[in-house]
């Protein structure tokens, strides 16, 4: 057994198999994917990892099978390795690439870590727990681990919640993770922490726009999903830098020195996927890298999908809570398209945007 | 100048002038007076109060007013001032004297804090200043200091606010504080988090009941206004053990020990003051002050007059957040009256009250 | 099994035997005895009880037991009534009154919470458990909560401890309480926390100088053990508000409304007891109860009872650590004896002074 | 005007020219400078990086400036800069370049820095105010804002601080930092926490493994000064890995994987330069790179020089506190030197060293 410092949860203790699953290539490359990515640009003290939000969330699954002893052992593992398939500075690659999740799934399978799981489990067996509530729900140990991470190490005010009176409130019933009448105003409370944290922290227009330019680079660099996959963000930041297209020169050595391309224009109209392509392809053939169409996917939020357990019956927490129903329709006000562009051809862009809009 | 020592705040600066006010019986007094009634039954820690929250209100009024020099000085010392007039347990017994700021105003005209107001202002424009945006609005700095203070002492999850950040970004305008565009996400944040701490602290029910045995112990021993007016906890709670009457010493003594009544019935519907007092009467002629009828006020959650500055134009906060919005819903969610009775009669006054609803 | 919401510990867990000694009104009163005394005319928000901390006492003793199962579980509850016997003001009155074990141990053989005491224990046993190290040694459950508590409540920053690296390295090993290898460094840092909140809130001269004054009102007012034992901070305040001496009325008068005396005199050197009495008896002679002489008792840094197990063998912590070495030193450095005054006559008790030193 | 956000003092301002000298590649490039090297092997969640404490030192020196408005600007400034010149993994490689300090002073001349600074100020003028009190002395804003940080991300217990109170307690007198006697407690605090970071955090055994196998990868791989002084994490790191030399891509992976050598002896007997260098040599000849000797500097705990005001006095520190003078004790106690060697030649390496001491 080993106890590892972190100032969340105070210790989290690791068991040997534990231990084995850390003590791999892949869980290591973790330490070197920011969990945020390019939320320091905004909060410079966002420079947490995947690594430690992936032992919190093992150590939270852990409590709640500790109240759920029914729960299968393999579902904490799980919990462990739910992230370890993310590519380097987080989601900011999966419009390039599969989702992260899938990535995992090829790591368990293809890396080293499988020896590792096999000692104990079948490879295939513990991929299916990935799915498991316990990790894998609308209130689960990944959103509460992550949310009081982000919260604590961007100093954002907004991902205070009440983890233990949630734990011990989560109850494991017909292969659902339900929260208990006594844990429903903590429930809610994650579920709105959770959306004040999109607008602040998560959908940081900042962030967003580094983002966009480190898809650019890497589009152009034309890195495969073969590559991507076990690059850490050391190989990816380096590779960009000694590019042999002097584009991809530019734009990661802009990210590295935060000269960030402007806003141009931004909009929460939804437009057909046919539009934003022509937009995409006709702002490219005029103004090529320097110029980005950036639209991302709109937010799901599955509120509607946490049921909480009033007077032994199962009920849907947006139907209980006035306030987690009102959630529904953040999706529509925080989410946006944006333009972004050189600084230098930022009126031309704008221009031409107009044209075409 | 004077340096005091606040867990929430760090350092509270009390100037010359402050200090006076501050060392007066009545401000004093407010050392004796609980911020949170009975709460304490519920969350033993919560032995906070009027006095600190006062310092504290105080403190974060001079801080909005380092931002907006043209407020008036006079509205900081009446943050400073605003409660003192809390009866014994704060809100305990407003439904039998008239509510705590009409007798704040009293005990500025005829306390010996009167004569230390004057040494800088004239008592009828301090008083005035209790009405200042500052001190008495939606978002002000009584709501900061009390929601941040109370959570810090139940150690309830709901009260983490950006204070910082809000008090950066209230601006003074036309006679009122709104929110400047930066501050609506803390803004939005106070509002969620005073609604999540009514059910959870202050309507929590074992200080419900405290209160209710409370209110008829004083209505039995027959205190009036003039007596109560200066009194402070000691005061009350001493008069009350010793009173001729065995039923006021029974109740306090129950409360002192924690013997508490046990909730006969509780509903959110509404009920006609004649049919409350109906169900009052006829539970008081067969029971006596065995059986009690605890039928609150309404909580005025007042969402709907904060005002943000958005692009330059005055909206209010309830059409800009949609959450907040929602609030409103939740005072009808929350709100409820009960009958409590003492446990060997619990079931003879069940019995008795379904005849009569 | 109950929780209780504590901001130090989250949640503590009372097992039904808990309940019922908590559940008595020797228990309950704690919740009227301030765990600082007159600290809060200092530290404003220091109005946290007994009855919190002993809550959190017995919730760590727990944890120590959990990880060393053969400690008795007498010795849990008797953590939890270790503090019962406390007077009004905690220490305020130990002066006058036998130390308050005394009274912990009389209250548990003549209080009502002997007959529940005694549906589990025999109470002479539960005695003897008031002794054991887990509450009573250098390092125990006693010290680890109120220095947290205590710093939690003043907003001191001095007793920041990892309870949690503590607790899991204490080890039990015949009949000692000794700090495992990995626990030295906490343990260390709990003594020096302990060091620094002495001069800073627990010998704070303006508590010392209130705590000064209430003593000399209980004296005047001869108030006798047979009364002190089970009052509370009302029923003491309150007797002697009501006091027939006018002298007594005055005393508590100053203290409600901090008009407290000055200091004429400090110093740290040691005095005879005879010296003592004979300016004690000199200058109340000539200034009744308007001078008052504050010699307390040395404090008792018995930092050298706390062991360390280094490599398997037991050794004195202040041999493995320079630190706590030097803090039997500042004994010396922060204790010292007073003479205060009331004001309109700090001058003439100054030059009545000067004779007798 | 610019605020950052940040967890430990909340909101940051930059004013016009602090934004100019953020905005430098030079400073940029602190973003990928880790503040405590690796200690994140031990403590995961320490991934911050210099960029926000050096936005943090610069904080705490302009809240010293606004209690001291006769200390000039510019040593605010400097304190913004003083780290610039930090190598990658910050001191891990002082052993084989120049001190950060001097590499510092090169950027400021060198840097595109010189530029923006050259706005407002000379160069060779603000290069002095390196060595200002405000920021480079016992008690200064660099240490204080990186105990706080440090403590805060490792979540290690020890670096709680009474900035606030310190703060408010320094003052600027005769080209000197002195404490004033309301600050004694907090600074002696300060440099107790610092004494306790030292063998808990800075000189965690874990962390000095992977640094001494770090530097020499760096040794190994010839890197010189001129390619050092510019170069971020992800420069050498990647350097490393792609190396032409297999030796030091075997070092950096095993770091990467943690896959890092075992202690093989350590000792806190001082040797002299020739016998380090003797046994140097000698493993190094059997055992090449697989053997490491880690002989660091012995720490300075300057403490003897921070002074205090004591009744108008300047006196030292350690002469007020005996707390802080049982400090210069602990050099000795917690200073060691340490053999590291690959696992399978730990024995080997264990023998020849046998022969040699």
């Amino acid at each position: 057994m080993k106890l590892v410092h972190d100032p969340i949860h105070g210790y989290i203790e690791l068991d040997e198999f534990a231990i084995k699953l850390v003590d791999t290539p892949e869980f290591q490359r973790l330490r070197r994917i920011t969990q945020l990515g390019f939320a320091f640009l905004a909060y410079p003290s966002a420079r947490h990892t995947r690594f430690e939000h992936s032992l919190g969330t093992f150590h939270l699954a852990g409590e709640i099978r500790r109240h759920n002893p029914e729960i299968e052992e393999e579902a904490v593992y799980a919990a462990l390795l739910h992230d370890i398939g993310h590519y380097p500075f987080s989601h900011t690659l999966e419009g390039l690439f599969p989702r992260h999740e899938e990535n995992t799934v090829w790591l368990i399978k293809h890396g080293e870590i499988r020896e590792a799981i096999e000692e104990n489990y079948s490879v295939s067996k513990l991929i299916k727990f990935l799915k498991h509530p316990v990790v894998s729900g609308d209130i689960d140990s990944d959103r509460m681990d992550y949310l009081v991470r982000d919260a604590y190490y961007t100093g954002a005010a907004y991902g205070v919640i009440d983890l233990e009176r949630l734990v011990r409130n989560l109850i494991f019933r017909e292969g659902m993770l339900v929260v208990g009448e006594k844990g429903i105003m903590a429930a809610q409370n994650l579920l709105l922490a959770r959306a004040m944290m999109y607008p602040t922290v998560y959908f940081h227009h900042t962030a967003k726009i580094a983002e966009a330019m480190l898809r650019k680079a890497v589009e152009l660099e034309g890195i495969s999903l073969e590559e991507i996959r076990l690059m850490d963000e050391v190989d990816l930041t380096s590779r960009l830098r000694n590019s042999e297209r002097p584009e991809v020169r530019e734009l990661v050595r802009a990210i590295d020195n935060r000269k960030l391309y402007k806003r141009v224009f931004c909009s929460n109209s939804e437009l057909s996927p046919e539009t934003v392509e022509h937009i995409r392809r006709a702002l490219e053939d005029e103004f090529a890298h320097l110029a980005l169409v950036d639209y991302p996917p709109k937010p799901k939020y599955e509120e509607r999908n946490a049921f909480v357990l009033v007077g032994g019956e199962l009920n849907r927490l947006s139907e209980v809570s006035p306030l987690v129903k009102s959630l529904v329709e953040l999706k529509n006000v925080y989410w946006r398209w944006c333009v972004y562009a050189r600084k230098d051809v930022k009126e031309n862009v704008e221009h031409a945007l107009k044209k075409l809009l």
